[in-house]
C-alpha cells in the first residue's frame, strides 16, 4: 500500500469531497436564481404566517455557508455576528458570489480528515461532515419557504430539479 | 494492499455510505413528525398560492424515497404509479415506516458501485449519488412548504435541526 493510499479512509464514499462541492454549488445557483427572483421591494419585506421575509432567511443562509466555507478551508468556526448581513438584493447577490468564488477555489481541496474530525461550532460540537451537510440542508429548507413566497407572489420559483 | 481494499474508491469521501443512511433517516424522522403535526382534517386540503396540501406533496416525497431505497438495494428504477400514493395520514404513516424500515436494514448494504455508476431514472440519466441525493433533496425542499402551511395554520413545526 502506497503512503498516498494509506492516507485515504478505507470507507466506502457515498459522495466524494468534489462531488460534495459541485452538488452544494449546483444548489448555490439555485439559491441565487430564487433571490433574484423576488421583487426588489419584496425580498426584505413580503411574509406568511409570521415567520421572516426571504431576504433575512437568504441572508442567514449566507452567514452559515459563508462559516461553513471558511471552515473547510481553515478548521476554525468563529460565530458570524448575524446583524452583520446584506440588507439589499445586489449586496446580497455580491456577498453571495464571493462565497461561491471561495468554494470554487478551496473546496475541492479540503482535507478529508475535516469530514471526521469532530467540530465546535456555534451550535454544539460535531462531525465535520455532519456540519457541512447541514449548511447544504439549511439552504434548501430556507429557499423552499420562499418558493412559497414567490407562488403567493404570483412569480413562478426557478425549477427545483435545475442547478 | 489486500483484495478488500482494493475494492474500495481511492478518492477522499465528504460521506460515506452508512454516514448517508443515518442522514437520510434524521430526515425521513423529521418529516414524519411533520406530517403527524398536520391536523387530520388539513394534510390533505389546505394550501397556500395555489400550491398542492402538504399530503400530497409528502405521498410524492414518499413515492420518490421508496423508489429510491428500492433502487439502492436492486439497481432497478421502476417508475411508481404517482397516483397510488396513501390518502391519509394514518396510510401515509404505515407507509413512511415500511421504506424507513428497508433503509435500515438494506442502506448501509448497498453497493459501493451504486454511487458512481449512471442510472437512468423516469426523470433522466445520472450518477447514483446525484440521484440517491436528490430523493433527500427533494424530501427536505417539500417538506420545509409544509413547515410555512403549519405556521399559517398556526401551529409550530418541529424543530428543523433535531433529527
Amino acid at each position: 500500500m502506497t503512503a498516498s493510499a494509506a492516507s485515504v479512509p478505507a470507507v466506502s464514499p457515498a459522495l466524494s469531497i468534489p462531488d460534495f462541492v459541485t452538488h452544494w454549488q449546483g444548489h448555490r445557483a439555485l439559491t441565487r436564481r430564487v433571490i433574484e427572483a423576488f421583487p426588489d421591494d419584496q425580498l426584505f419585506t413580503f411574509s406568511l404566517g409570521g415567520m421572516r421575509p426571504f431576504g433575512a432567511q437568504a441572508t442567514e443562509i449566507h452567514l452559515v455557508d459563508a462559516m461553513t466555507v471558511t471552515a473547510m478551508r481553515t478548521g476554525e468556526w468563529p460565530e458570524p455576528d448575524w446583524a452583520s448581513g446584506p440588507t439589499d438584493k445586489a449586496g446580497l447577490l455580491a456577498a453571495w458570489d464571493e462565497v461561491s468564488a471561495e468554494l470554487e477555489q478551496h473546496g475541492p481541496h479540503t482535507d478529508p480528515a475535516f469530514f471526521n474530525q469532530m467540530h465546535a461550532l456555534p451550535w454544539g460540537e460535531m462531525p465535520g461532515w455532519v456540519a457541512a451537510i447541514y449548511a447544504v440542508d439549511n439552504e434548501i429548507h430556507h429557499r423552499a419557504q420562499g418558493y412559497v413566497y414567490l407562488r403567493a407572489l404570483g412569480t413562478e420559483p426557478p425549477a427545483f430539479y435545475e442547478r
